[in-house]
């Protein structure tokens, strides 16, 4: 696919997704592209064009079959198959990630948790032995790690990263208020919280 | 302020206020625009144009002065003052931001934790009774919040968002997998720890 698909696009593919596997845990069959708008804070019209780009969903009058249009969509957004996941910081933030249920009911599978903390090293989370982090690129080879999740501090960050990236990570998801500089092939997607409450503050203060 | 900015320019001011802070700590008193790009991963230019829309800053040939201009975006950011925050939900999530030190070190102080849950209100964090989301109106009003943060199972977003609106709450910082619906006045900003894995495996499996 070389279609150039903007990052809200995406976003807005997963919130319907969520929508529709409720309606199917509810028993619905069809659904409308107005009631698929309505739970994503988005236009009918919106979302007709959205999945427009993916291909030619549902029918004129009968709305979408909530079954077909989420295997789709699930296809669309790389969720046949499950994930395998190294988490990488046991410190809080860390912490609550590994617990977070939301990731495994998607398919993401925590398979290692690394840290380079030695009073960490060796303790037991749930199945989960916290491992070296120096032992990185063995871990991602030997369980077959596509994605790792950074919950390491900011001055600790880009090496962490360095070192994922040459244990052969493909995704990263990153907790540290940092940009990273990756190598070409590697996607980053950054989650920041504080950037959050500031984009929040600068809009109040704005009175936007 | 009328301009339009950008939700991912006020994401880099945010960067560059970052790091004016450590080269503030550094003791460094000026700093170029290539200085301010290679950390926040952009250009030189991008950093001109950006600061080129709140005012005048820096000298051509000597940079920027490092704590002139970290004043300046402190003040953009509205993060002159510090701001009132209610925790809404003391799960998992709640209980990791509630530790989370980044949040008090750029002055969002957590002034109530609130829960519907009987077995948690009661029970103390710290310094904070975690009170019951009942009570969320008076609390908002007796203890001048002006943000929530939203860390509560998806069935019961749209309803705390409701209260916290009424409330008088301006601005929410959402955990809940759900767009939500909310008042003129009020701003929101969702973050889905899901939706961003799953804009990572779009990308890996689109291979772009």
């Amino acid at each position: 696919m070389s279609k150039k698909i903007s990052e809200s696009a995406v976003r807005r593919l997963s919130l319907y997704l969520r929508t529709l596997e409720e309606l199917d845990r509810a028993g619905h069959e069809t659904v409308s592209s107005g009631q698929l708008a309505s739970r994503s804070a988005t236009t009918a019209a919106q979302v007709r064009k959205d999945l427009s780009l993916f291909g030619s969903f549902g029918k004129r009058g009968f709305g979408y079959g909530v079954e077909e249009l989420s295997r789709a969509l699930r296809d669309i957004l790389g969720l046949t198959h499950p994930w395998r996941v190294a988490l990488i910081g046991a410190g809080r933030i860390g912490s609550a990630l590994f617990e977070y249920e939301g990731f495994a009911h998607r398919g993401f599978q925590i398979v290692a948790v690394l840290d380079c903390d030695p009073s960490k090293i060796g303790r037991e989370w749930g199945d989960s032995v916290i491992l070296d982090v120096a032992e990185l690129e063995r871990v991602v080879s030997d369980r077959d790690i596509q994605i790792a999740i950074l919950a390491v501090p900011v001055e600790a960050v880009q090496e962490v990263m360095d070192q994922a990236s040459r244990a052969g990570v493909r995704g990263v998801l990153n907790f540290a208020p940092m940009r990273l500089k990756v190598p070409e092939g590697v996607t980053v997607k950054d989650v920041n919280l504080v950037i959050e409450l500031e984009s929040l503050t600068f809009a109040l203060s704005q009175g936007i």
